[in-house]
Formats: structure tokens, C-alpha cells, sequence
């Protein structure tokens, strides 16, 4: 089964590739320049997607540091303070760009298996003071990826929201795996952004397409949006080029998450078979698990090395967890080869 | 010739749409993870970038914007100043970018054809003094758009060059259509990138990839905007989909820009004969032409309404004058229509 | 009259010192923590200042640059545009922080005698543009420091100000020397800072408090700017101690400015005399002239420097111009003394 | 001994009002314009700050906001992260600012008494890598306000330093109160300071100067400082006014503090001695105290508002606990005074 020369990359479901679909739709393309607003397949991308999540207007944005970026900006006035899960992506691995594009300030809560607690949430909210900066923005993260893909509770994310209205405080989601949440929960994904103000989502990872994000929200804030990312040089010539392969994401995505998250189960239950190895399965919800080989006694770098060297690429989180990301260009074989491969090395 | 359903489109080389061989190497390109390094398409295109444009590194960017802003970024410090031709397009057309993301501030100069004197830039180079913002980058644009497509003379670059090696403030070119320079002036590109010590060019425009421009300068300069990219959200996924258009270009750009040229020169002329209109035909090096119409007795939008009615899509400048630009998506039979149509306008 | 070792300090108004009367005040004065509000001398310098500028509310600052960078703060959103002469104090001398801290880009103008003209300013209000920058603000410079304390025409700022009004865009006063505009104008301060809807004004300088400035505008405007007085590090603690000479400057400035503005003009009358030195004597409405020195043969920089060993101080402007201010420091003997060093050297 | 009519105000050392030795030495300050460099007294105090903390300059700056916010500028560059402690001033109680306009990121460790964990400090720093901000500064506070004014142990702040020096990532201590710290620890204020790049303290507060703090640090840093001063809007004139009486806050404060000192145990155990009223007093170090009141079944702004009534002014913290802050304002009798106003009203 596995081959010396074959490589099974579960390092990140960015690395998939696009479709055969989606290479024929980028080719009928009918593009135009999208400054002008004559991209005919990106504006049908918009509409689609601002269908999709039950909001009023959507932004195609180039990536989902960027939709998160725009999204900061849109909502808040530099000088304020976003409250953000403490190991969210927006706060760890977006180049501390709120702090210097949108000049905010970070206020972090450690959350519970990525959903920040509503108590604390309200708690972190700023009291009227000349010492304090307003609580401009809330952000969740859904699918948390730091804590392994797992998905946040609807019935938190509504109390979550509630508090935020009450507060006159908008809410985004990072939902660059929203689908992945929407597929775990068995819900329409508007289920899941009644609960915010704006919402960003990748069309690549899982869903498969090369390149893009989308934003969406009111009207009014898509507009605030769309200028913001002219500012900041996300505004793209004959952009249907790469949005043809989004709408095919938005159509097609549902068996290939499906897969993903079934490879991932499979995947979590072989590895945690393994002696040394500890997945706790009740937390692979979607597609990302993370094992704990403290227990193997190698160290991580060393391990993800060993891996390498016989074709399996993972990523390190910390000095006992690896990630592992199942997607559309790994099938079940290659979860049965990576197993294999763990289990040689630590035989 | 004309005929009712067709449209002249003379806004913008913007608007042009990919090449059937642009679309051939998509299907074909081989793509990776770009975050990763794995592209090998972008990277293919970053080394012949560089190597054509006689610097040592490239990256690739989703729009000249982000190339401006990001070298504005990379070669200052937020609080400096920066000397701009007061016509140019960072200043007035990349929504004050430089001063809210880059935190510079902007000394504009009123130049001749778009070129600055060299004197007046040495003069506005900031002493010491605790009262002053250090001068922290020089920026020229070649062609200079609002000029009407000129190009900067090479002598006068060089002189500039040299203040700025002296003064050790570092110069970067909105090379946006810096390939039309190149192609006017009949040098190699390098001959004008040689007087810089980064360069923006887009792959769009009259190179008519349909996304994306480049950025080269030295290696430490590009690492650097790499993570700026990251921090922008330009950092993108497959990105050799798109990239390929750009090898393309890079390498089929060349008969394009002659005809360009022409066609630009022959409309210049048409134009020029009828009454009410005038162009200095001698200023129009590359692409772009500026008509003005102020002796019609028409004013600009009327005329420009007029124009659109009968297909002929142009820009208003300003109160007296009238954009045009030729580009791939325009023939000579397409200029000898759009002179036809603004002859029975003003009949 | 001239002694050896007597200094005859022309540089600026900023060097003046406090009177007596300051001092007996500041030694009375009721002080408090500003911050809880506690401390009724600055307390009453606010109320005091609104009243007398005919503004709803005022906000001490300790210095003109901070108050100037609060305006433009509390005024604009950054990314937006301000409107400014091109020799203006804000954007030459104020280390550029309107770009770093504000956030926002420049547009200058070309003044006459410092006052941009309307229609000028008209044409720079940018009209709505995916491309561009909102423009946020006009800021406007009386007296005049670059153009040697030119008084800006009342009839022309009222036009601005309507202007203004009609475009919505707020208009700022850097009024750091509006007391000497009111005194060559023979009218009520109000009566300039009418059209507009803040003022800067400094209580150093001709006023001679020892420190501080005053910010004047609406209730709303200065609820805004004390908070961006606190992040900006401006909130002190027991002002009292210097609002008190702020106080006595409002009471007792009058006369001070008359003897100034008298001996900036036999200044004038005087150093014209001389061969070799021009000063446009209609110009001199003020404290401050600018003597053009082209015409002795000697260097700017050198003839400051004989001067100074002959214990005259002066500012240098640029090779031609040579700044002289009068204040409370220097009387009509120093001016006499001044005239003497000058006819010494070039004799 | 209580009187119906005074006020006993222990909510801050910021209330305290300058002594009678000050005002009379800022009736005889010899001052100058210190944008300039001509205010001698202000050079004196510069001087004899640098040598008392033991680094080689220093700059006058109007609060400790602005001196805490130019060290964050002075060390970083924007997009930066900055690691501090998650109660610290600078993250609470400074608007935002260093967001806002430092552009850096905050990246907050929950302390023990106010200490960071070295190795906590060491897991916070940043690896190299794309998407990750680099770390930039580390931050301490001492005494720490929100616990209590306590004291960091010199051990731990030497491991700190060591391991900063070791990163080469600049350590800034807000020390608007180490001669507090110093006094506890009975060692000269250049053993605390040893161990910082930089230090920002008050002249106000328990020093009782009426406005000032300092920055100290090297030579290089503090030219830094001094024209991020200026962009600020701390450059100021005659500011030998308010530097006098910080030269005797540098002089006379020792005896000043040890009783405040002593104050504030006595107030702890006079507290503590309350039935409901919990107050550490292992925890008292310096001149603040933090009583938990949760016993007493009264709410926080309930019992803040009968100590009100009563004449007692003190700060609320959160839910359970009251700060109460000893200063030259109040003496052993106010101490008396305040211990039976708690108890009457617990009664």
C-alpha cells in the first residue's frame, strides 16, 4: 500500500488542488474587470455565496487573513479591543496585522475546546472609563483549528451573540471551516451565521478551490468592505478566473467534507491504537485531529522528521501535539498508510 | 464598421481578458501550497521575473496596489515621509493606503510629464532637525499615467538614482507599465530598473494576465515583503493557477505592446483632426491618450455619455479631458470606429 | 545700547518667560487631580477659554502639536484625507505624526500670503471613488508662521468655512498665534474662530504662559478629544500649577501683543533701511518678519552666525529668509540694539 | 477625631499636592525654552535622573502614559508583539494606545503577584515564521498596581532580564512607582533598574511633583525618545516650571515614603481586624491595599458610596475587592479616621 516514493501530505487541507470541474469552469470562464464591477462570474459567486449564509451581500477577498483582516477593520475603530480566544488564528498566525493595520488591541480569553465562555466574554466587555479602550468586536473561530477542528455549540455561539447584541457589540466568525462545522452539526450553514454580523470562509482547504475567501454581511458593511480591500490591494482585475472554481466549491463540496471527516475518524482511531500515541477521539469532529506522543518518547521535531523521510508530512503544534488534516487529496488508503507508517517507526 | 451591439472599450487596459495560451498553461500549470513554498508555477515565474527584470529576488502579489503598498512598507518606517509626483497613482488613487496601513506621510511634487526635477527632490529632502519626519523613500511611476501614458526620460531617472544612493533614501518605481516604457524607449527593462531599488509591474494591463503584478528588489528587500504580503492577506494558496497567465505574459507581451502603441498613435491622430478636439501627439509614447475636449462646448460627462451610448466606453479625467487607452482587447479597425463615432458626435 | 554680553533673543515667541503675576498665581493656585477632574484652576482656564472663543467647551494640552494632533484625531477616520497649505506648521513641522498617529494623508496647497484659495480647495475635495481617500478635513493656519505671521483675510475664511459646511468636511484652526490675528485685525477672537469648528490656540508663545495650549470646540468634539489627550500620554495630573498662568495670559496678553506687533514693525522699517536686506513691510501684520537677506552677498547660515557672536539670536528660514519674532522678552531698545548688530555686520 | 467636613482621600497617590519647598523652588527656576535645549532646570533634572536610576539619559515627559508609550515606540516597530502582564497599566489602563499607535500587539501573561513566569515569558516568545509577528518588548510593572503594589522579587526580574538579553528582545519596566519598590526591598533604585533597557517612573504620585514622569535608558534611546516626544505633542516650553519641583521629589521623597508605607500596614491591620473585610497583609508592600469586602454581604459601589458620605474617598476594583492608597495627603490620624468610618458603617 504505501510506496517509497509516494508523499501523503497531511500537513493542512490548503494543500489541496482543484478539481477537474473546476479547471474546466475556470476555462469558460467569463470574466471581466472586477474594479468595474464587470466580472460576471464573480458577481455570481457574490450573490451565491450571500444566498448561502442567509446574509445580505457577499466579498470575494483573495484569503481569509484578509476577509478576517477587512472584517476587523469594517467593524471597529482603531483604538478598541477585539476579544478573541487566545489561540485563535486571527490573534496567532495573521502577523499581528490587527494590531497594526487596524490598530486594536487584543484582549484574549482562554477558551474551553475553542469557545470562549459567555461569562467571561461579558466580563471582558469595557466599562465607560477615560483609561479604557471600547470593546469594538467579538471573534469566534469555527471550526476551532487550534483545538483540533472542533466544532463550537450552537447554543453557545447564540448566547454568545445574544450578549454582543445586548452590548451593541459586532460578531465575527472565522469560519474558514465553516462547512466543515456546518457538515459535523448536521445544519444549513446559515444555522451557524444567524449568530454573527459577518462571517469569512475559504473556498480552498476542504472546499477545494485554488484560491479565495469570502465575506459576508449587511450591505452597508460589504461596501465598507469592498473599499477596504481596494486599500489594501485585494482588488483584483478578471478575478472569474479563480472565482469559476468557488462556485463549483460552493456546489460541490459536500461528499468531499464528508470523506475528509470519515478519513480523519478513521485516521484518530488507528493512530490512538498505536502504543505512545494518544488521540482523544471525541474531539475529531471534522478534519484536523491532534495527537499526543508524548508518551513515544521521541521528541516532536524528530518524529515529524522520521515521518518525512518515509513520505507522511505533518505538522508540529507544540512540544507533545502533531496535527494531522485529512482532505480531498488524501483517500482512505493513504490514512491506512499513514498509520502504518507511525506504527513502523515506533515499532 | 461600427455597429450598434458592439462596444469600444477604450477605459482601461485593465479590461483585458486572458490569452487562449494563457488559458492553456492554467490547465496545465502545476500548482502547490504557495505558503509552504510548494507552487512550483509561482516560483518559476519569481526567478524569471527577477532574472528579466536584472534584480536579485520577485514575489508575486494579487494587485499592483499591494506591490506599491508593500514596498512603501518594506523600504520605510511609519512616521517618515515619502516625495511622490503629485499626480501619481499611490497618491491619489490607492485610497490613501500609504498613510493609514504604511503610516507615512506624503511630500508631493508637481512634475513635468510625471517626471519630478531632481532638484526639487533634493530640495524637499528633509535635514535633521527634531521638528521633521525623516524623507524615507523616493517613488516614481513609469509610464506616468495621469500624463497620458509618457515616459520618464532615462537620463532623468538616473539622476534621481544617484541623489537617492547619496542621500541614502531608497527609490522604488510604480512600474505598472513599465514593460510600455521599456518598449517606447526600445531598451531592455533592466535599463530602467537599473535606476531603483524596487520595481512594481503589473502582469495584468496590457500584459494581459487576468490577476496579479510582481515585485522585485534585493533578496533581504523581498523576504520582507513576503511576510508583508502574509500581514496584508495576499499570501495566497494554488497560486500557479494564476501564475501561469504570467509566464505567458512575460513571455508573449512583446507584439502586443507595438500594436498597443499604434493603435494608441493612429487614434491620437484621428482624434487630433476633428474640430474640438485636441492631442498632443507628441506625448503620447505608449497606450494611453489624453484628449481634450474643452473646445466642443460639450462638457466632459455629456460627451463621455454621448460616447457610451454608441458603444465607445472611455474615462473623464478631469473637466477638460478625456482618457483612452488601447490595449489587447481593441484592434486598428476598433480605432478607426471609436474616431468614427466621436467624428458624428460632434458633427 | 548694545552690550557685549547682552542676548537679544529674536528666535520665537516661544521663549518667553513667565511674568510676575503668573507666578503669584501659580503659586495660589488650587490644584487637584485633573484626571478625577479635581482641579478647579484648569477647571476654570476651560471654561474661561470656550467663553472667550465662543466655543461650548475647552481642553487644556500641553503643547500646540499635541493639540493640533488631537483635532485632526477626533475629526477624521484614518484612511481619510486632510486638506492643508503646504507650509503650514501641522505638516512641516509637527514630525509627521498627523501620518503615523492619525492615520491620515496630506493633500496640500499652494497658499497666497498662507491662505489657500477656495476654489482650490474645492477642486481638492475628493468626490466618491472605490480608489480613493475620503477627504476628512481642512485645517487652516492664523496667523500664518511660514508667510511671517501673515493674517488669513476674515472674509476668505468665512467662504471656507462655507464651503466647508456645504461638504460637510470639518475645518480646524491651528490658531497657535489666533490672539495676534485678533489684534492686527482690531476685532473679538470669536470673531475668527466662528468659522470653524475647533481652534488651537497656544497660551506659551506671545501669551507667555510658561507651558500649554488650548483646544476649543464642541461639547461632543472635546468629550473626544480628552480621551485621545489621555491615550496620547496628555492627562497630567495638578495643571493647576501651570493653567494658572494660563489664566493671567487670557486676562493680560493685550498689551503685550500691541508692543510686540509695534516693534516687529519698526523692526521691519529698520532692517529695510539697511542695503542688501528687503523686508515687505505690508507684510509684517504681526510679530514675525521675514527678512530676505539675498542681496548682502552673504550666506544665510554665516550672517546668523555673526550675528550670534555679536549676541543677536535669529532663525534661519531657508537661503534667502531670516526669521525675526518679537515678544514680551525683547522691547523697543533690543529692537533698536538688533538694528545696530545688523547695519554693523554688513557696513 | 473624624470631622463631619474633611475628606479623607485614599483613592490614589495621584492626588497629592506639591510641598511647600517645591513651589518655592519653582518661583526661582531658571527656565528657557526646552525644545531648544534652554530650560536649565529641566537639563538638571534630566541629569540627576539618569545618574540616580543609573543609565546613561533621561527625558521629561508630562504623564507616565507618554512615557510608557514612547518606550513601546522607541523599542519596536509596528506589527510587532509586546509580552506583559495581563493587569498591567499599560494593557489596562492606557486607552488602547499601544494598538492604536505603536501598532504592536499585546501579548498578556497572567502573573503571580504581579510576576510573570520566566519560563512563561520564554514559551510567549516567537519563533521564526511566516505568519507569526515577532516578539518585540517585555514589559514589567513594579510595584505592580493591581496587586496590591506589590513588590517583584529581584531574583526573578534578573532571570527575566537574562533571558531577554539572551532573545535580544529590550525589557521596559513601568515603574511609575519604584521608589516604592526600592524603599520595600531597602535597595537603591539602580538595583531594580539594572535590570531594564528602559524605566518609566512618576514625579507625581507618592513623589508628589504636581506633573512629570521619567524615562531613563541609553543615550541612543533617549534621542529616540525625545523626538517620538515631539510627534507626541510632550515637547513643551518653560518647562523648568513643573521640573523643579521634581528635583526635589528626587531629593526629599524617603521620608515621605516611609510613612506612607507604614500608613498602609497600619490600615491593613486595622481592616483586616473588621469583621467581613479581608485584607493580606503579607501582600501589603508599599503604599496600596486591596480589601475584600465579599463578606460584608454590601455590594462594592454601595459601600464605596456610604465611605463617600462619610468622607472617605476610595476605588472600587471589581466585584469584591476596594483599593485604598496611602500618599503624603493622608497621615496616621486620616489612617485612624478611615478604620473606624469602615467600622462604624460595617456596625
Amino acid at each position: 500500500m504505501e510506496n517509497q516514493n509516494q508523499i501523503y501530505d497531511f500537513r493542512s487541507d490548503t494543500v489541496t488542488k482543484p478539481t477537474e470541474a473546476m479547471l474546466e469552469e475556470i476555462l469558460k470562464a467569463k470574466v471581466g474587470d472586477d474594479v468595474y464591477g464587470d466580472d460576471e462570474t464573480v458577481n455570481q459567486l457574490e450573490v451565491m455565496t450571500a444566498d448561502k449564509l442567509g446574509k445580505e451581500a457577499a466579498l470575494y477577498v483573495p484569503s481569509g487573513t484578509m476577509g478576517n483582516l477587512i472584517a476587523v477593520m469594517a467593524h471597529t475603530s482603531p483604538g478598541q479591543e477585539v476579544i478573541l480566544e487566545e489561540s485563535c488564528h486571527i490573534y496567532l498566525y495573521e502577523v499581528g496585522g490587527i494590531a497594526r493595520l487596524a490598530g486594536v488591541q487584543a484582549k484574549t480569553l482562554k477558551g474551553v475546546n475553542g469557545m470562549m465562555k459567555v461569562e467571561e466574554i461579558e466580563a471582558a466587555i469595557r466599562q465607560e472609563n477615560i483609561h479604557f479602550p471600547e470593546s469594538g468586536l467579538i471573534c469566534l473561530e469555527n471550526t476551532h483549528n487550534m483545538s483540533g477542528g472542533m466544532v463550537l455549540p450552537l447554543e453557545e455561539m447564540k448566547k454568545v451573540y445574544k450578549l454582543a447584541q445586548i452590548k451593541q457589540i459586532p460578531l465575527h466568525i472565522d469560519g474558514a471551516r465553516i462547512f466543515n462545522a456546518a457538515n459535523y452539526l448536521k445544519v444549513d450553514v446559515k444555522e451557524i451565521a444567524q449568530y454573527a454580523d459577518s462571517v469569512m470562509f475559504c473556498l480552498s482547504k476542504g472546499m477545494s478551490a485554488p484560491i479565495g475567501s469570502m465575506l459576508v454581511g449587511t450591505k452597508e458593511f460589504i461596501a465598507k468592505a469592498r473599499k477596504l480591500r481596494k486599500m489594501l490591494g485585494g482588488g483584483m482585475r478578471q478575478v472569474g478566473i479563480i472565482a469559476a472554481a468557488g462556485i463549483v466549491a460552493l456546489r460541490d463540496h459536500g461528499g468531499w467534507l464528508d470523506l475528509d471527516h470519515q478519513n480523519a475518524s478513521t485516521l484518530a482511531e488507528g493512530l490512538n491504537a498505536i502504543e505512545g500515541i494518544k488521540v482523544d477521539t471525541e474531539k475529531v469532529h471534522t478534519n484536523i485531529l491532534m495527537a499526543d506522543v508524548s508518551a513515544t518518547g521521541i521528541k516532536v521535531p524528530e518524529l515529524v522528521e522520521k515521518m518525512k523521510e518515509k513520505g507522511l508530512l505533518v505538522n508540529p503544534r507544540n512540544e507533545s501535539l502533531i496535527r494531522f488534516v485529512t482532505h480531498r487529496g488524501v483517500n482512505s488508503n493513504d490514512v491506512e498508510a499513514a498509520i502504518k507508517i507511525v506504527k513502523e517507526i515506533l515499532a
